[in-house]
């Protein structure tokens, strides 16, 4: 199944799920609410069959696709987790994920523009992001397996010179509106990333970063599975699953995001993120 | 005033204002509710007037206090901030606050057991948390001086060995229900932290952290006014203002909390919270 929060042509939004060419509704405001509900998976099973479809919202490509999760209670996310991009820099892939928080506030849709403070270095993480679909807590790797959702597109976006400015990357990762992710959310049975996802990050659309998700040192379950044993996953969380090499702090000289810039974020099998810059003249107030 | 989230006889949960020596009700469950409302300071001020005072919910000392703030939506901490802590390390100060996030699920009250694994490495951390009382975004210190609702006492248990297996102290610093708040928040008219407030941690009867306030590199205010550079802090949110010299992971050799034994976190002017740790056989399951 294809899942999306759509805005409505009456100015709401709404859960859908695709079947063929058409947005079918479903009984949500948008994926956070939908699945909150317990029987999440049975709702929109029974939308997408023949005999018992929801209403038809739109046709895909007319009706806009928003941020398909607006309010989970955790995004977690995963650094350093790419094989291939861990092995040309000369590392010794990590026993332990490095994980680190983001708030909700960070979220924004799939063609959401992105505003920072042109002195800021900003810079793209294209990431594959999971979606937590029921509730786990010190889960083996099999329960997280069975309890994930489906997947999504991320860019974690991140302003390296905060993120440099200290230890903990936190103060680069966390700035409002920041995060794009969508376009929707794509169930296990439709795409596995352990058989491997090709995963890209388009600057203007040159091809910067190029990975495949077969090469996840921690894959989607694993993940899961290991924060569940010091915190709860709800429904409706994400964990975010780190980027492959080519970001723009590791090019030299390093290039960082420009006023105007397209970034087109892309998983093979769920869709792409196309979200373009806007710096401000609106600089941080120095503390 | 002194505000706190109490456990009445009837089951419920209230926020209230102390009197004397009497709780009296406020319109919300929790601080959290409390501080959601715009007029929080009005309402408080009115049920603390003589003409016009809540209803009593019963004697200081009777009523049991809770986590007084149960619902933030972000909890801020920043690591590396007692200047007497860092100069007797030999390092520098710091440029910038060290910041990192937990989430909500972390907080319990300032009575509540402290439950973990006996296998981790489960260390102390007194700190001084500070209550948002008005949005802040892109705040300067004065404007968030302004918004300070208050003062309240934490107590950043960390998982040590968690903390230290890769560079981010994420996942060493979220473990549910481990970070004790409480057991008050004291409006800034009856404390002044950066006049100076004496923090300690006492474990089982002897004083292993204590500092004040005052050597605070990145105050109260400086904090919230840096955090809201890139993030909205709401009303009911905590920023963690970090810990002074003395943890159990400084000593030599190291020393950690085992099953029993007590953790009394104090700030004077503020109160203490009192919390019995409980190491369980549950060992976190491998990845």
């Amino acid at each position: 199944m294809r899942l999306a929060t759509v805005a409505t042509p009456d100015g709401t939004t709404r859960a859908a799920l695709r079947r063929d060419e058409v947005w079918l509704e479903l009984p949500a405001a948008d994926l956070s609410e939908l699945f909150a509900l317990p029987d999440w998976r049975d709702l929109a099973s029974r939308a997408a069959s023949a005999s018992n479809a929801g209403k038809a919202l739109g046709e895909v490509g007319e009706l806009p696709l928003l941020n398909p999760l607006p309010r989970p209670t955790k995004v977690i996310c995963c650094g350093l987790n790419f094989a291939d991009h861990i092995t040309e820099m000369g590392r010794d892939l990590p026993d332990f994920p490095t994980l680190f928080a983001k708030y909700a506030d960070t979220l924004i849709g799939p063609t959401d523009e992105i505003h920072a403070p042109a002195e800021v270095d900003l810079d793209w993480e294209a990431e594959l992001a999971v979606v937590v679909g029921q509730p786990l807590r010190r889960a083996t790797e099999e329960q997280a397996r069975e309890a994930i959702a489906g997947y999504t597109v991320a860019n974690d976006i991140s302003v390296r010179d905060w993120q440099r400015r200290t230890l903990q990357w936190f103060q680069g990762k966390a700035w409002d509106a920041t995060t794009p992710v969508g376009p929707v959310v794509v169930t296990p049975d439709e795409v596995d990333p352990e058989a491997g996802l090709e995963l890209t990050c388009q600057v203007n659309g040159e091809t910067l970063q190029h990975g495949n998700t077969r090469t996840l040192v921690f894959g989607a379950a694993a993940l899961l599975a290991y924060t569940s044993q010091f915190t709860l996953l709800r429904r409706g969380d994400l964990v975010l699953t780190g980027t492959p090499g080519g970001v723009g702090m590791g090019m030299t000289p390093p290039r960082f995001l420009r006023d105007g810039d397209v970034v087109r974020t892309e998983i093979e099998g769920i869709g792409f993120l196309d979200n373009t810059i806007r710096l401000t003249s609106l600089d941080p107030i120095r503390p």
